[in-house]
């Protein structure tokens, strides 16, 4: 079966998110001087393609070595947004394409109606739109994976929390961007989605990238490193499909 | 299905290979200080459970963003190791037991017996008592991960060169061991095992735990971060099994 590769390359001095530690790459030992190559790894746990445990911003929360394993290897959907914005808020009707029907308006009015919406009750022909029940781990795929280390790298689309909602009520438990955050990094207020799912013990994804390789459904693996109490941890993430 | 996890955790101040870098974590961003917990993370290539490309000992080998991921999320096999000795080789009729018909001869006498031997003709007693077949990757266990940390680490058993002859020869591509190395870490002269798998471009991961915990034939996932150009990766290794 294929395997396609989600995730970015780790490099000396790729891009962060803005405030994390800077990823640099040296070496300890080398085949010429030790017989055997060894290298000293610096880095954030949010560095490149990576996870956030509900430690990452709630108090007491979830650390990464303790999430089951069971919800990071397993059956995926991915909602693709149809001609994201930069900087907007993705609601329902932008991603709910990639369930069936199609929504009644155009994707960016509808994005600025449910985000400007939220929480208020949701059209109902918009909910239906979307499946009705997703599988534990969701993608949104905005291709927006293109601007990493670019630009508008930071100025990319992100989940509103009407979408956000819906997503969990639908089963989604990991829902996994090809941005830098499902939350906006500029222009935004607050991380509403990340206190949102984190808050009820979910997991985000960030940085995935080559979305557009897979199928929409298919089996990931996103296992963390085992590290013990830490708030995240770079992930491989890796698409299997028949 | 049940996922085992075969992963050491990754703490500050673990115990780490001799001469390899330490391992350790310290807060970057908290919660309180800045809204979200970032880690700094501060580590050897080949730290707790790792995998080695052929980089790491074989000048101009392959890198481990570089391993086709089809040989790293697979089905495995167990070889287990009989009453394996500290320090000592292991050869064909120690782990010859997992696949079916048992050597003639016991497994101490007969592991130092093929460890001098090699790379002279194998009895073909024992080769035949191997599986026909290995699927790419073959773990042998031989318990010493219970001695991961402790004084007796450094002294594992080994396999000898005649038993990774063996398993290559039967498909394996990815060797898998619970203890430091599958050669000796004290007491041995070189690393013969890893200059034949490696310098085949085969891939080697050490330093799982809990092969006691899965059934001799199950599907792994030992997906590395995607280090760009670099020699190894620690890897969250989990099984998984009907």
């Amino acid at each position: 079966m294929p395997l396609v590769d989600l995730s970015h390359p780790l490099t000396t001095g790729m891009p962060v998110y803005p405030g994390d530690p800077e990823v640099t790459f040296a070496p300890a030992l080398t085949v010429a001087a030790d017989g055997v190559a060894v290298e000293r790894l610096d880095l954030g746990s949010h560095s490149g393609t990576h996870l956030d445990a509900p430690a990452h911003s709630i108090p007491g929360g979830r650390t990464v070595d303790r999430i089951p394993l069971e919800l990071l290897w397993g059956p995926a959907r991915v909602l693709r947004a149809v001609a994201p914005a930069a900087g907007g808020l993705l609601g329902i009707a932008d991603v709910a394409g990639s369930g069936g029907a199609s929504g009644a308006s155009g994707p960016a009015a509808s994005a600025d109606a449910l985000a400007s919406a939220s929480p208020d009750p949701l059209p109902a022909a918009l909910l239906s739109a979307l499946p009705d029940a997703l599988p534990g781990i969701v993608c949104i795929a905005t291709g927006w994976d293109a601007h990493f280390g670019g630009p508008l790298a930071e100025r990319h689309p992100a989940v509103s929390l009407t979408l956000a909602e819906a997503l969990w009520a639908r089963g989604a438990r990991v829902l996994a961007v090809d941005t830098l955050s499902p939350d906006l990094t500029v222009g935004g207020s607050g991380m509403p989605v990340h206190e949102f799912w984190l808050g009820n013990d979910g997991v985000i994804v960030e940085n995935l990238t080559g979305l557009d390789a897979v199928p929409d459904e298919f089996e990931l693996s996103l296992l963390p490193l085992r590290l013990a109490g830490i708030d995240g941890s770079p992930v491989r993430a890796v698409a299997r499909f028949a």
